[in-house]
């Protein structure tokens, strides 16, 4: 039997009607597949968030001053912030890191210092990025990753700090899916009436200002810095053979991104929440993935990855730690 | 400011955009005003499981024999349960009441014994339980919360085993909410087809036979015994003012009845997952609540509000640990 059959096999003889624990199941079943085991387990989970500001918060496409990056990246460091709480409360371990914010953090913040410039370039005239800045964000996004599994971490997640960035999400879903960009723009942190068709006329001029032909090219032309470092992220998560905890809207630009450079990436992806971004429901739909979560929740920062470990956690519980007929002398369907 | 205000307060400038945690920041708003405070707890949860026997078995209403009810109830309070799993992954203490099983379980077993009958009549032939019954096993199921209370437990959920429980669920959400009996018999723990067809055609015929008057005659007539606890463990639950945390199917049609006699009940209710059940997808509109997850779950035995605690912990961890915009020195929207 192959390792997923054995897997579908220890699940289906599980003391439950076949197929009752629904998504948990599925679960279960990806895990064992990417670790290779009938006896998954969660180990050291972790959470990076990368903050970078964005020249093109300039065109006013928040309604939150640029200031905001730096302030909560201190916050979510000294542990006020959402993401803050919830990877306290399901025992992540959470690290913040500078891939590009517009500020100089004090010598003894707890930000890890790893600021390639100060925010990306506004795009309205000229790319976020050169082709160098850009591949440095993707070893340096890589060497996070891979620092983590050294000290056994086999689960992680990517979360973010930056105002402006649902804009170079939509550009590069847009590019990516090949989706009109009103399709790829919503509301953001609060962007509505007059203010998102501003943001919607501003990203159509900005898409039809470039036509990079490779990935790297689109992400250093539509992307900001702390995405293509989460892109660097997500592709190195995967030749770690990590479980991935994909969380909203920016997360998952990232990762269609980052499977732009490694098709198989999806493999070890688990989609943690269906996100109020309108554009979000139509990525996860392409991807033909299932979230977790569906809790209207629009925050980012990885929120929604870190409230769903524990869904992770019950996936896992069960497949190793629940009795099958057998053990239990319970009899199954006549 | 009444408490409901001060909450939206507190939760409004929270260093997040307004609204962006979504469903969290209605149950962190509903827990707040149950508790009357702006620092909700979460103290001692507790997991009722309560199984019995119902007579309607003999109709071949379900694929799982008889005898599953008594070897699910041991596997659940010697740990090997989905229920039990899921508790102990979340801190939850876990009670296994055995209401109305047809079967003497041996006198170590970790089963509470609060036994009314062997299991409820069949239907087919006479109502379920007797009046006196009925009202015993209300006032069992209210000690037991009782007891919990006084133990300092202030969220509570309930549980159920009983094969052949789904059929009881139907009739009484059909009684109490009106709707075609069709309309309120799903496939339980796997029933399809031609056996669906013949569990509608029983359960048809059952409602046919009766015309109980009173709530109080209705749930005897057509419920169970553990059904029948589990409405007294709400009514109580209520009274004790506590946080009541909803399973699926059997649940919500045991929180129906329960509201029946205690009209406020749902103030206290949190819905915690939307299951596979049609008719429970049904009932949930009709109730005009949000459940947290929809993992697509047929379990029972609580296992949807045991999974779903920890994202109720996620609400109350965030309205008390999160930074203010004025505490974190962080920028509000301009």
């Amino acid at each position: 039997m192959s390792i997923k059959e054995q897997l579908q096999h220890k699940i289906d003889f599980k003391t439950k009607p076949t197929g009752s624990l629904g998504q948990l199941e599925d679960i279960a079943l990806q895990i064992g597949m990417i670790q290779n085991t009938l006896s998954p387990k969660i180990e050291k989970p972790a959470m990076l968030v990368f903050a970078a500001d964005h020249g093109l918060a300039d065109e006013n496409v928040s309604p939150y001053p640029k200031d905001v990056t730096w302030q909560m990246a201190m916050n979510i460091a000294t542990g006020g912030a959402g993401i803050s709480v919830f990877c306290r409360q399901n025992g992540i371990d959470l690290k913040v890191i500078d891939a590009g914010v517009d500020f100089d953090f004090p010598e003894n913040t707890p930000i890890i210092s790893s600021k390639i410039a100060r925010g990306s370039k506004n795009m309205m005239h000229e790319p976020a990025m050169s082709i160098d800045e850009c591949k440095l964000a993707l070893v340096k996004g890589a060497e996070f990753v891979n620092a983590e599994a050294k000290k056994g971490c086999n689960t992680i997640s990517f979360g973010e700090m930056g105002i402006g960035n649902t804009s170079p999400s939509s550009l590069l879903i847009h590019r990516f899916l090949g989706l009109p960009i009103e399709e790829c723009v919503g509301a953001g942190a609060g962007v509505q009436g007059d203010a998102l068709t501003h943001k919607q006329k501003i990203l159509i001029e900005v898409s039809e200002k470039y036509n990079p032909s490779t990935p790297l090219e689109t992400l250093a032309t539509f992307g900001g810095l702390e995405i293509a470092m989460m892109v660097g992220a997500f592709i190195e998560a995967k030749k770690q053979n990590m479980v991935i905890l994909v969380d909203g809207f920016i997360a998952s630009a990232a990762m269609l991104t980052a499977s732009q450079f490694e098709p198989t990436l999806k493999e070890n992806c688990i989609f943690c929440h269906k996100s109020y971004e309108k554009a979000h429901i139509t990525l996860l739909e392409k991807l033909g993935v299932e979230p977790i979560l569906d809790l209207r929740l629009r925050l980012g920062e990885g929120t929604g990855a870190a409230v769903a470990l524990s869904i992770i956690r019950s996936a896992v519980a069960f497949i190793n730690e629940m009795a099958s007929f057998e053990d239990a002398g319970v009899s199954n369907k006549e």
